[in-house]
């Protein structure tokens, strides 16, 4: 290792307490939000960093897939809204009894109580048919935008702003009422803006739909079935 | 809004510029680490805050989809490095003669140069067949395991460790080598270690491979046609 790689290692390896404690604030107090928004606006300078956040998310092949349509048209996301009356109901149907009434009580989307909405894509030939690491994997490249939409829910954290994913849509009419061709993928419908507050816990987890997973069980190591590290009894 | 959401909000939404700087800097200065890992090994208490970050990813309906195998033997590692080299190859096939010269070039994975391996998966059926939020886009599962790896990535950043995704695998060859359920989807194979230093840009942005696309190209407005902020000429 040379000097200036060592350098660089002094420069760009350390992290102080204060930083990393502050990534993993984020981290843990990131929500789904979507009864808490606030309407004011979002001014364009903190919009812009945000979205530099999302498209510095790491891309297979250097591809940068991503498109991000900002939806702050009233009119627009009131048919967005509508798309997702018509899926909620289907989507309550598939649920029994006492589930289905709690199903009900959730509010799962902020679409018209936010003042954005964005709506993120991917296009699957930007930079043609073959990519380095999609070869074998051809999710790859869908998998790379979601990496932006994590990129950007967690800038979007530490800015204060909340982010909540929409997903009870029909895809089909969502890229019909936005006008996006056929060619590119719907892979996030997220609403966004500032919040009256972050919620302690995620809103199922304290609704008691689900509990939180213990860590421990979720690890495995050097095989599936193989629940000990090694060189423990 | 009641005085205690209030104080919560004052609480919870205002990072400092400090933290927010620092969130910055972890998402621009991750990389796609292939070559540069060192061999030290990673101390329990690191990795563990590491896989809580996963762990705390955004789940569709809080299925928490995800496993992590932790993948520190050396005959496993030299498993998959075959693996890779195989897939490698054809690959490198699928370039033409200019480009085929310089894909053989680039060093693309870490597997055996890192000291663990992390296999991160879905379990499709975790929670059963009818989760919130997935109703109508069967794939969100998939998204949210995204999520989580995107998560480790920039808290092992703001540890000093680098990540490598390596994608350039057959997914059934690995699940086989690993023994991995056929019920189980392979999200990412995921190599990790502390670095000797992180590079000023994504390599293959550095060797040219492909430029970084402006922000501003990629901004649609309200429809997929509508390349203009509304209100501007």
């Amino acid at each position: 290792m040379n000097q200036q790689q060592d350098n660089l290692s002094e420069d760009s390896n350390d992290f102080s307490e204060e930083e990393r404690a502050a990534v993993y604030r984020t981290i843990f107090s990131r929500r789904d939000v979507r009864g808490d928004f606030l309407n004011n606006p979002i001014p364009d300078d903190v919009l812009t960093r945000v979205l530099q956040a999302a498209h510095h998310a790491p891309s297979v092949g250097f591809m940068q897939p991503w498109d991000f349509m900002l939806i702050s048209s009233k009119e627009k996301r009131q048919g967005v809204h509508d798309l997702f009356l018509e899926a909620n109901e289907e989507a309550a149907q598939m649920f029994d009894g006492d589930r289905q009434q709690l199903y009900r009580s959730l509010k799962l989307e902020g679409i018209l109580d936010s003042p954005l909405n964005i709506c993120i894509t991917c296009d699957r030939e930007r930079t043609g048919p073959v990519v380095i690491g999609r070869t074998h994997m051809r999710e790859m490249d869908l998998y790379s935008t979601v990496c932006a939409v994590q990129n950007l829910w967690l800038a979007a954290r530490s800015e204060g702003l909340g982010v909540g994913w929409v997903s009870i849509l029909h895809k089909q009419a969502l890229r019909h009422l936005l006008g996006i061709p056929e060619n590119i993928e719907v892979v996030a419908y997220l609403c966004i803006g500032y919040v009256s507050h972050f919620r302690d816990r995620p809103e199922l987890e304290q609704a008691g739909w689900l509990p939180r997973r213990p860590l421990e069980e979720l690890i495995h190591y050097d095989g599936w079935d193989i629940r000990k590290k090694p060189g423990q009894n």
